[in-house]
C-alpha cells in the first residue's frame, strides 16, 4: 500500500486527531473522541442538527460540522456505523432544548444504532426526529425507494436541515425541510478503481482495467452493470440519464448539481464530466442554479465519481443560500 | 488508463469548459479560451492581479480566480506554460489603469513567456510588476534560492497579493506584499505514486512500490532522495524538519500550514499527516494561526502530499483574513 498511514488499526484515530487540530476554529472534539461538535453548539432554543457515518468518506461526514451547518457528527470506524453511544453523545452535545434532528444515510448499522440512541436520548428528555437519506438511484427500483442507500445527496440534506434550524425552524419544520431536500435529490456513482481498507491490505472489491461499474455504492456495493470503460462524455450522459429519468422533473425546474470525486479522481476529470453533465441537464429544459465540483464525499482512494441532482424551489434556494462555515465551500 | 477523459489531446479544452460552466457565478472565459477572468474584473483604479501556469494542477491555477483573489489566470496545456499571448491577454483583461502584477512560479517556460507578455503589455501602456515563486526547498540549496521552483506556496502569494490589491494597494505595494508572502513560505513534496499525461498513456516517471520520493516536484521532478516508505508520522516529521530547518523561524512566530494532496491522496491521509505536522510545528515554539488541508495544488493523479509553512506577521495575518470568493475555501 502506497499510503500515508501509521498503524492500520489507528487510521480513524489519527485522522480525527489531525482533523480537529486543523479545524479548531470551527469545531471541537467532545469528551467522546468519536464525536465532533460545532464550536458554537449547543445554541439555546435552536434545534440541534447531527449526522454520523463511517469513516473513509472524508470530508464526509465530520467536515460538514460548523456554523449554520451540522452541530455535531458521530464518527464510525472505516466504512462502519458509529456506535449508538456516539450518536447518543452527539445528540446530548447539541441539545439546546428544542429537540434534535438526526439526518443520516440508509444503512443497516446506522439505522440500528440511531434507533438505540433515540431511546437513550428519550431518557434524557431529548426529543429526536430523523430523516433517512436514500438518494442512490441504482441501489433499488423507484417503487422501493425506502431500500435505497444514502450517498452524496446527504450533503444537501445536511445543508438544508442545518439552514432551517439556524433560521429558527421548529423540530418538525427542520425535519420536513431536510426530508424535502433528500426527496429532491437523486444520485449515481461510477467506479473505475477500488479501494483498500488499510487493516485488510488489499482491495475489498475489483474493477478490471478497461471496465467500469455503473451504479456502484460508496463501499464498493455492486451497481447495475459492469461495462467497458467509455469516454467521459458518454459516462456523463449515462449518469445524467439514469439520474434525470428517475427524477422526472418538469422543464423549467432549477437544480443544484454536485459532481463529487470518490477520493483518487483528479479534479480536472470531474470538470470534464461536468461539461457534459451540465449540457445534459440544460438539454432537458432544466436550469442549473449552483454547481459543486470536488471531493465532497469520498471512499478512501476509490477512483470514480458521483453525480447528484437536487431539484430546487424557492424555499430550497433560500435555504441553500444561507452562508455556512464548515471545512468545505458550500 | 482508468480515467474520465475524452480525446487525450482535448483534456485541457474539456476541463476549462466544465470549469467555466461550474463557476460562472465567480468568473468568465475571456475571448482567449485559455484565460479566465474574475466576474468583477477589471476594477478601475485597482491593481490587476494575475497568474498562469500549466494545467493538471487543478484547482491550481484557475480555481483561485475570484473576488478578492486573482483577477485572471492564463491557462497552459498539461504541465506546460501558458503562451505569452495568454499571459498578455490576461494582463489586458484585468488592467484597471493602476498596473498589473503577475505572480507566477519559477519555471523556464513561464519565465520566458511572462517576459514576452510584459513587452507586449508595455506597448499597450500597461505597467506590469512580477513576483516569481520559489518556495520548494528541495529544488535548490538555500544559497541559490533564485533557482528553486514555485509550488503550493504560490497560493499564499496569490492570496496576499490579491488581498493587498483589493485593499487599495499601489502596484509597488501589491508586488511587495506578494514578494513578502512567498519569501515567508517554504514547501516540500513527497511522492508515493506517479501520474500519467493522457496523451502519453504511461507514467512519466516511476516510484517503486515500497519507496517514496522525498522532495519531488509537481511534475515528478526528482527530489533529494528515494527512501523506503515510512509511516505517516515519520514522513510528517521529515517534511516538517526539512521545511522548518530551512525556514529557521524564531520561537513565537505564527504560521499558516497548508497540507495539500497531489491528486489521488485520500483526504483522511492528509489529516493523518497534519496530526504530526502540527505537533512538530508547535514543538519548535511556533504557533499555528490557520491550517488548510485538502487538494489545493495537485498533479493529475499523483499520489503524494506537500507541506507549506507560511510565516506570518500582523500585516500578513490581516491580508490573509480578508475574505475571498474563489472555488476553494481560503
Amino acid at each position: 500500500m502506497q499510503r500515508f498511514i501509521n498503524d492500520p488499526d489507528q487510521v480513524v484515530e489519527d485522522t480525527v486527531k489531525g482533523f480537529v487540530k486543523a479545524h479548531s476554529d470551527i469545531l471541537r472534539l467532545a469528551d467522546n473522541p468519536r464525536v465532533v461538535v460545532a464550536k458554537n453548539a449547543p445554541v439555546a432554543g435552536k434545534v440541534g442538527v447531527i449526522t454520523g457515518g463511517g469513516s473513509g468518506h472524508e470530508p464526509g461526514f465530520m467536515g460538514y460540522t460548523g456554523h449554520n451547518m451540522l452541530d455535531a457528527v458521530a464518527i464510525g470506524e472505516l466504512f462502519s456505523s458509529p456506535t449508538a453511544k456516539s450518536f447518543h453523545d452527539a445528540m446530548k452535545e447539541v441539545d439546546g432544548g428544542a429537540g434534535v434532528v438526526c439526518l443520516y444515510g440508509n444503512y443497516a448499522g446506522d439505522n440500528m444504532n440511531v434507533k438505540m440512541a433515540i431511546k437513550l436520548a428519550a431518557k434524557d428528555g431529548i426529543e429526536v426526529a430523523t430523516v433517512v437519506a436514500n438518494d442512490d438511484v441504482c441501489s433499488a427500483p423507484a417503487n422501493e425507494r425506502e431500500k435505497r442507500r444514502g450517498v452524496a445527496g446527504e450533503i444537501f440534506m445536511w445543508k438544508i436541515g442545518s439552514a432551517k434550524a439556524s433560521a429558527g425552524g421548529s423540530l418538525e419544520e427542520v425535519r420536513a425541510a431536510a426530508q424535502k431536500a433528500i426527496d429532491s435529490c437523486r444520485s449515481i456513482g461510477i467506479g473505475l478503481g477500488p479501494c483498500t481498507l488499510p487493516a485488510v491490505g488489499h482491495p475489498n472489491f475489483q474493477i478490471e482495467p478497461g471496465t467500469m461499474e455503473v451504479g456502484i455504492g460508496h463501499h464498493g456495493e455492486p451497481g447495475v452493470r459492469v461495462e467497458p470503460l467509455k469516454t467521459a462524455a458518454e459516462i456523463a450522459k449515462d449518469m445524467s440519464k439514469i439520474v434525470l429519468d428517475d427524477h422526472n422533473l418538469p422543464a423549467g425546474t432549477e437544480v443544484a448539481v454536485l459532481v463529487s470525486g470518490l477520493g483518487a479522481t483528479p479534479l480536472n476529470e470531474l470538470y470534464i464530466l461536468n461539461d457534459t453533465i451540465e449540457s445534459e441537464v440544460t438539454g432537458r429544459g432544466l436550469s442549473v442554479y449552483k454547481t459543486y465540483v470536488g471531493n465532497y464525499f469520498t471512499s478512501l482512494e476509490m477512483v470514480g465519481a458521483t453525480l447528484t441532482v437536487f431539484a430546487l424551489d424557492d424555499e430550497m434556494k433560500a435555504l441553500l443560500d444561507i452562508e455556512a462555515n464548515c471545512t468545505m465551500k458550500l
